[in-house]
């Protein structure tokens, strides 16, 4: 199945859809039924939550999912995408050293996936001593994934996330050009485009943009800008992370708590119907 | 891990949950994060739904999910599941022939589960020409679980689904009493209580409940009667089946479409906090 995807040309086509005239916007899933059903809603690309992936899997988000477990979720979720580019969140990588990112990677490209999100923040802040891991470091470890992504013959679209906003490293009056220096670096190693999380005002993401000559991600949240508003200034794709998982067990947990207090079924009105997500997952 | 789970126990547990004076309530999930979700909301066991299973895995329900994911995704549930007895949806039980459900039962068995549903409608209804198995069929079939659990040594709970009501079988007039009529074929197989989906007025579930001599467990809907109301006409158990996760994959569907139709987020208003999701899972 996966060998039968052209996943050369689902690359390209991934990275042509980072456009700031038109950002490409990630309703991103964790799962099959999501995958199908953001596919049915005329999106053109899938992309996973890595969050939404550990817990759904019964994991903590932070590279605690077993990674085998996470790339056969992704070949489920691959074959329920009608043929669209998926993008995977795969944490920092799964793994100590560069080769262990170049191994991932290698894998996750055997699912069929012809797009990753890799991040800077380290798995285990307290043990490092360190909320990022150093410049050089991270910058080896793309370049690992480069290499991987190289020798399978796809050009990966390696979306190199930047956590110092997120993580809130260093003085507030630094994080905007110590996130530009990271940038560069990072896209010097073999990143594609960049993933900023936490710069929420205006100002910042334009100025981000401005110094980052590659596309630049930041996330959705309700009452932010829209994604046309955040494509005005530059931004070239726009993802809700965890945030689709959060509401959608936000009501699982509604539904669980009303049955338990009232004993009524109120939460889980609006539903889709059954007939139809059945027949998406029949094709 | 589940070796050390007092199967025997939570059995045992499970089926004196089934009582009409404070009916066994249950929300029905589908992965390793919404079994914790429901366990840590107070629930007194874990149930699983059939369709939401098949949909997350990326099957459409009716009998097309692969027996071994299922089986593996119980595995996850159960881990999940904070030592809370589980139940699963099995649809009519993976096979042709009472040995294929005895198979299942006793690999389901091993996942830790103490509790299955079972249901009569043909899984082929166009091929087979009926509806529903024929009673003698299934009653056969359902020994076969029970020779199953009773091989495994385990009081396994064995909600026998009755498709009667669901499937609109025979003329109405005659719905209640072939109901009535398969539930005592079936308890007599060894089947421990009943499931009837699709009678909805009270006048007909207190006529199940008066003939039937064993736990009667109906669905839950929005609108309709409350957990203590169904309670009062003898029902036993109320399960939610298929909505919520009908619920949480329409909430995908809405961010999907809201993202490309407007820009905008507000459908994922009201998420759980990401801390507590993962507070959860780190467990």
């Amino acid at each position: 199945m996966t060998t039968e995807r052209p996943l050369h040309e689902l690359a390209t086509r991934f990275r042509a859809l980072h456009d700031p005239a038109a950002p490409l916007a990630l309703a991103n899933i964790w799962d099959a039924a999501g995958a199908r059903i953001v596919a049915a809603s005329g999106a053109s690309a899938i992309a996973t939550t890595s969050a939404g992936v550990a817990w759904g899997l019964g994991a903590a988000d932070g590279n605690h999912v077993n990674r085998d477990l996470m790339l056969e979720l992704l070949r489920r979720i691959v074959a329920a995408s009608d043929g669209l580019p998926v993008t995977a969140d795969i944490e920092s990588g799964f793994g100590a050293t560069p080769a262990d990112v170049a191994d991932t990677v290698a894998r996750v490209l055997e699912t069929g996936v012809v797009g990753v999100n890799i991040e800077d923040a380290h798995p285990s802040p307290a043990d490092s001593g360190v909320a990022l891991r150093p410049i050089a470091e991270q910058a080896e470890r793309l370049a690992a994934a480069r290499a991987a992504a190289e020798s399978a013959g796809i050009p990966l679209y390696i979306n190199a996330r930047i956590d110092v906003f997120l993580c809130g490293v260093g003085e507030e009056s630094g994080r905007l050009a110590e996130t530009i220096s990271r940038a560069r670096a990072y896209l010097d190693a073999g990143a594609t485009g960049v993933f900023v999380l936490g710069a929420g005002d205006p100002e910042t993401i334009a100025a981000l943009t401005a110094g980052i000559d590659a596309p630049v991600n930041v996330g959705g949240r309700p009452g932010g800008l829209s994604v046309a508003e955040l494509g005005r200034l530059g931004v070239a794709r726009v993802s809700l992370g965890a945030v689709v998982a959060e509401a959608a067990y936000a009501l699982v947990d509604r539904a669980g708590r009303e049955l338990l207090a009232t004993g009524t079924y109120e939460s889980v009105l609006g539903g889709l119907d059954y007939g139809v997500i059945n027949g998406l997952l029949e094709g």
